[in-house]
């Protein structure tokens, strides 16, 4: 195989907002492949909140992206030409954190199979049967560990995990409110996916519709926001609470480190359990989650979206759409066309 | 049995640091005996940080002392008259929080006798053997959970229960660092209770001083003081780390409620696990830290101070000693002489 490879290059480390020039799109020359090497084409590049964060270099939990290094982002594609026992031309498979490029060349032994349902579309795996579906499930089950009849609050509630721990809170019988942007939002998580209640944070007092819709405080929270919608739900938690913190998605264009709670104290008066988490801690154990997913996805018990963009050339744009709530699911580009 | 209980009572809420006129000193008749109820005349009361949250009505995990109120205070004593078949005058009780007053009326039910142990004094069971050793047991073992090699950072350290806290941490296997205030105390810790370092607060920047002692990063804080030195142990924990939330003791007199650190979003980084406890939670499970402590104390392998002050008319002006920390070792008023 030769060819070129298009890709998202890391120019410049941006301040605040993405800016135009700093991602550059290339094409550079597809290399050969070497031993136990697969190339493979890219279908679906993964979006996600924490793609901002690889691209700044403060304190994270995994080395930023490099200036001049392809951007990085979970990947999913087809083997093109494979030069590993394990795998063939035309297989579907992970690549893991693939990168934003039309092809990316890995060792066989960091790819794996799509374990295809009959049924379910190839980009449930890069939603709700992927990191995504593993987030909520880990988050809130390992951390949040919610019990019948406790009150589970969830942060970005409609978005790709949040709709999915929501779901997972009322199949394990918890009272689940959600917090979204939007009167369409909002409908969605009551309507169709069987929310409790949702609060409307463009539209609403987060704090006085918690305390409506929250009688009996908070048991657990699922936090994917930070800033002051954390904080009007942190100071409603019930003692022995527990709190999932899986992203602060509106402090990411800052510059400074984001701040806590208001009232720190209240983890001590209210013994509180506070737990930061991240996927790839997880992945050891992805099995356990996928077992309960899978047949809840399969029968239809828990409803995903995917919002599918055409085209690599528009990830930086499509990106931004996560930081203003313009997107209906789990956000993905559709790197090259797929037969399947 | 008649006579006269004298007592503290809480007139009015402080503003800041205790002020005289907030408590009063008063004399009132001692009740009659209702059925299975026991006199106890106290022998020692527990000065304790938590004291000074109860005199506040801030949010906090028991209710506030009432005004007009006798204070709340943990005690020990001995039983004067007994209207219950499990209790006879003489024998030495622990009444939980028999308040400050020199005589407690209570049911039998909340009476438990103390498990004196050959060669070691009543006054141990009021501070390595008591509420204080098992508030150092479970915040070290249930929520720091330390390995052998890791580094852990107490705060307060040669307070009552830091220094419990730095013992056990070294029986486990753990580099242990403490954080004092004055050059005294911090030769204490090193030098006779074993620790592998201590850091001045009053006379060393807490930052530096931690970037010295602890190469590899803390693991587990357990943390008494809150505040700036919280803040520092924060900033330099570890991947995984652990802060048992014990106390927040620099913002006690504080009027507006204790902020967190500074950049919150270092639990998500790190996933770090912050947990807040208090003592009585972990009540029904005193035996399991009773029973490794005992042996400890008893063997001199766990070492211990108490200091006492003489008069429970004192006991508002020893309180101050434990926010300037102007004391040695865990702080008891002796309410009155004993004979054992």
């Amino acid at each position: 195989m030769s060819g070129m490879n298009r890709r998202w290059v890391l120019k410049r480390r941006p301040e605040g907002e993405i800016a135009p020039g700093d991602l550059q799109f290339v094409e550079t020359p597809i290399p050969a492949l070497g031993e136990d090497e697969v190339l493979v084409r890219n279908l679906y590049l993964s979006l996600d909140p924490t793609n901002r964060i690889w691209m700044s270099d403060r304190d994270q939990y995994m080395p930023p992206v490099e200036i001049g290094d392809v951007m990085r982002g979970g990947t999913i594609g087809v083997v093109e030409t494979s030069r590993s026992e394990r795998f063939k031309a035309g297989d579907i498979v992970n690549t893991g954190l693939g990168g934003w490029q039309t092809y990316t060349i890995a060792p066989a032994a960091i790819v794996s199979p799509v374990p295809m349902i009959p049924g379910v579309p190839l980009t449930a795996f890069m939603s709700v049967l992927g990191a995504t579906g593993l987030t909520a499930w880990f988050g809130l089950m390992d951390i949040g560990k919610p019990q019948p009849g406790e009150t589970v609050v969830v942060s970005a509630a409609a978005g790709a995990v949040g709709s999915i721990v929501g779901q997972i809170a009322k199949l394990k019988g918890c009272r689940v409110i959600g917090i979204a942007g939007g009167p369409e939002k909002c409908a969605w998580l009551t309507r169709d996916l069987g929310f409790d209640g949702a609060i409307d944070y463009k539209n609403e007092d987060v704090g006085d519709a918690l305390d409506r819709l929250c009688p009996n405080g908070i048991d657990v929270n699922f936090e994917n926001v930070g800033g002051k919608i954390m904080d009007a739900v942190f100071d409603r938690m019930n003692t022995f609470g527990r709190m999932a913190l899986c992203g602060m998605i509106s402090t990411y264009n800052d510059d400074g480190p984001p701040s806590g709670p208001n009232d720190f104290g209240r983890i001590l008066m209210r013994r509180l359990l506070i737990k930061g988490f991240i996927i790839i801690d997880y992945l050891p154990r992805a099995g356990e989650a996928f077992a309960e997913l899978a047949p809840w996805v399969a029968s239809g018990q828990i409803k995903w979206k995917a919002h599918v963009v055409d085209g690599l050339e528009n990830a930086v744009d499509a990106l931004g759409r996560l930081f203003t709530g313009d997107h209906d699911g789990k956000l993905l580009i559709r790197v090259s066309p797929s037969t399947i």
